[in-house]
């Protein structure tokens, strides 16, 4: 085991800050967000530009260049259906502080994502599903294995396939969730990586409910296995659960003043 | 699985406000504090009057008559070294909402309280250790095979006997905890109940933290199958918690306001 990965999810181009600030390729408003996450305690920056089909490629540079220049070369999950523009973030991403994610390829449409990470020697997160939501974790075994033979056949090391058991939300799948908890279990005993964006979980909560279920969330998928999450690491109450975690797997030694660091 | 077991440890002698009214057999404050904790969520309320050489067995009959009377029987926990006022306790206790609890037997010079349980169709609350600390989980489930069979020998059905792994403090034990966590997975795997004081893992640190690693902890161990705890239902950060725990564990179906349910 290892200190729990905090992806941060904050550059997003759903933000409509984010949006203008890529447009216009403003670096004001993407490295205050990239501060604030790395401050809150974030590994990696996710950095989410959409599908960005026509400038794609020129953002993706813009974008991994800017941000790594200003943070100490922070490492990078790179965040779009548009492959040209991943590996052309990754022809200028500096990897001295840590590999590029990719993110994120599936067992269905994207599966070529996971072809691409290897050529570039980067990290994938790999979605167990194909269409749509498994029915089981039978099919995300089945997806798991599909996607770890086409990785290794492809010279990756396991430790770079992230595998996310596709978070499912509790208002309408309520009777799903110890099953992705279980799932999580599943791909950490084969020794494997988990990720996943836990946070769906509480989607159409209100709103002061939401910070609570994603902490309790969070410390049930990591006493399963879990390693890493794409998240908000400016949600306090996440914080915090995640450095308790932390201090009860013994990553980190136990100091008073352990959430303050 | 079922929904989590509370119990509420807030009547406990070492609170001067308790020893004083049990010393006194006043009901006031012992009602107050057995009203508080069900209205927080307690299912079953413990009764800790400690030693009670001399005047066990009165205080316990008058403890019991007096909280189950005005509480609707709720059930409790009978928590003493003293062997006759448990029994004393137990022959005026109200079964009409559920049996006794036992607490507590160990694998050690407590073992003798199995044996009390049995004899009078009560839970027993067995601590998994025997002089002291277990050194490790072959340890723990070294006791729990003694006691089961033990309990089992005596014609007790495996539901009644609620394990308790021994929580350990953070602060001087960190590299235990994972363990302790671990030893709840192993009596769960065997289809049996767990329960413990699990607050203890956040003795001695500072007052601001202690709710929010309890939180962690039991989420944690509530993944590894823990079905009870010994606790405060007031501590509000814990039993939310709790109710997000079952909500996840789909014991309780979700409605925008479980939290205050």
């Amino acid at each position: 085991m290892s200190k729990f990965i905090v992806i941060g999810e904050r550059i997003h181009v759903i933000s409509p800050v984010i949006r203008e600030a890529l447009d216009k390729r403003d670096p004001e408003p993407i490295l205050q967000r990239a501060k604030d996450q790395i401050a809150a305690g974030a590994t990696y920056i996710d950095v989410n530009i959409g599908p960005a089909e026509s400038q794609g490629v020129d953002i993706m540079k813009w974008a991994v260049t800017t941000i790594q220049e200003a943070c100490d070369n922070i490492p990078l999950a790179l965040d779009t259906a548009n492959k040209a523009a991943i590996e052309a973030g990754i022809s200028v991403y500096n990897r001295s502080k840590g590999k590029p994610i990719v993110n994120s390829a599936d067992a269905g449409d994207r599966v070529e994502y996971i072809d691409l990470a290897a050529a570039n020697d980067a990290i994938i997160i790999a979605l167990l599903s194909k269409d749509g939501i498994p029915s089981d974790n039978d099919e995300r075994m089945e997806y798991l294995q599909e996607m770890l033979e086409r990785g290794m056949g492809l010279g990756m090391e396991p430790d770079d396939m992230w595998f996310d058991p596709l978070f499912l939300v509790i208002k309408g799948m309520q009777e799903k969730q110890l099953e992705v908890l279980e799932a999580i279990k599943m791909v950490t005993d084969m020794g494997l990586m988990t990720t996943g964006g836990l946070s769906n979980v509480s989607n159409g909560m209100p709103k002061n409910i939401r910070p609570i279920i994603d902490a309790v969330f969070i410390a049930r998928a990591i006493q399963a296995g879990f390693t890493s999450a794409i998240l908000n690491p400016n949600d306090e109450q996440m914080m915090q659960t995640i450095k308790c975690c932390d201090i009860i797997n013994n990553e980190v030694l136990y100091a008073d003043s352990f959430l303050d660091l």
